[in-house]
């Protein structure tokens, strides 16, 4: 679901909501209706357009992705919390003038985008061609939503964002080439942010000022990585985000 | 709503089933869940592709158009009512070359198309250059969906192809330049076909032999007519077609 205010996206319309989910035909009506509500709803503006595509996917195909585990780092404001969060992605390997200029764009950005960036860990050169639109990443959710709403009960943790976050992150996590992704969000409400790597989800409790709607994704990219490819995996490879049970270790 | 099999239309996927609804907000949830119920189960068969795309329309420029008055012609097969058809269509102007060339179009199609084909009432002349895909009449509906039941129960109407039928062919036949619609189902199991025109809606009980999933709809043009203007109507006008209320005559 792509929904867009002033008309639609290719239409020069302004992106308010998106939401990818990948469930069983049973669930489809109910949960179309829950992301109609949404994109009438949001924090971001009402939407007057909404696109909603769906489509067929073998279940063999299908890759489980083991959930990132995660981690709350609480920060005074946004400016300490994207300091730490700089100091975490230098410590997954992307080099200081990646950082620097990955979170340069993110915070330049004048609107938001539907996609992330895919941004070199190296020079922190932009990837893709996408401009404004950005790669979105589609086709992932939880293997078990009732069970990844215990678990995160159990972490204290709770909300759309928080769910969407980590589904995301963790089929992101999981695409070829791919080091890091640093994340805040364009609903105004909302001010947590995170790096995600394979050492976890990391969320610092601050990444942006309240009440601004400029939020977004860069990817952080291994130099010499299949481009192409990689965005095949982001925006195609379904991946269904197995949840550890009671007891189990992440 | 458009669905297809096989992939998106685009991406040469067949078509399998489209709706077109005008609706409050407030059914806009309920009216999803029908369309994408219906897509999962077509008599063409079942859908791998579907999209929806919603679009706000201001109340001020919905045009309210009153029902076409309706007849129902018994024919004993489907040759009859191509020959009974074709009088009709003779009757209200179209000239005998464009009936001719118009029903032809429609006979050899070998799959279904989205949308219409806009025939010139004179010459037979496709005048669109859409080719397979058709100009898809959009954004009509009833003003009140009890009201049209209870009418159509008058009537002895039923059945969402009546219902879809009669809406669409009332907004055509408003439409600037159009003198006729001839329509047929590409439901295989709904061999009822109609002429529309300003003389009213009138049902033939074949067109089609059972079984065909070859289906389709005609739109005769006055000569010199504005293609683009028109399309734009079909396309884009808001309709809301008015049903007489007890009592009142068509």
């Amino acid at each position: 679901m792509r929904s867009a205010q002033g008309g639609a996206h290719e239409m020069g319309g302004r992106h308010i909501s998106g939401a990818e989910r990948l469930v069983v035909l049973q669930r489809l009506g109910k949960i179309t209706q829950d992301m109609l509500e949404r994109a009438f709803s949001h924090t971001r503006g009402s939407a007057d357009f909404v696109n909603i595509t769906i489509e067929a996917v073998p279940r063999e195909i299908v890759k489980p992705v083991r959930l990132l585990p995660t981690r709350t780092v609480d920060v005074l404001d946004f400016t300490a919390g994207r300091a730490a969060a700089k100091s975490e992605l230098l410590s997954i390997g992307v080099s200081n003038q990646a950082v620097e200029r990955g979170m340069e764009q993110l915070v330049k950005l004048t609107d938001s985008m539907r996609g992330a960036m895919l941004v070199c860990a190296k020079t922190g050169e932009r990837l893709d061609n996408t401009g404004m639109r950005g790669i979105r990443v589609s086709r992932m959710d939880s293997n078990d939503e009732d069970v990844l709403n215990q678990w995160m009960e159990c972490q204290g943790l709770q909300g759309i964002h928080a769910r969407e976050g980590m589904i995301l992150a963790t089929k992101v996590v999981s695409a070829p080439g791919v080091i890091a992704e640093l994340c805040w969000s364009d609903d105004p409400e909302y001010v947590t942010g995170y790096v995600a790597s394979v050492k976890g989800y990391i969320r610092f409790t601050k990444l942006k000022p309240y009440g601004s709607s400029l939020g977004g994704r860069v990817f952080f990219i291994r130099e010499n990585s299949n481009v192409a490819e990689l965005c095949k995996y982001l925006e195609k490879q379904p991946v269904l985000v197995t949840v550890p049970t009671e007891g189990e270790d992440l």
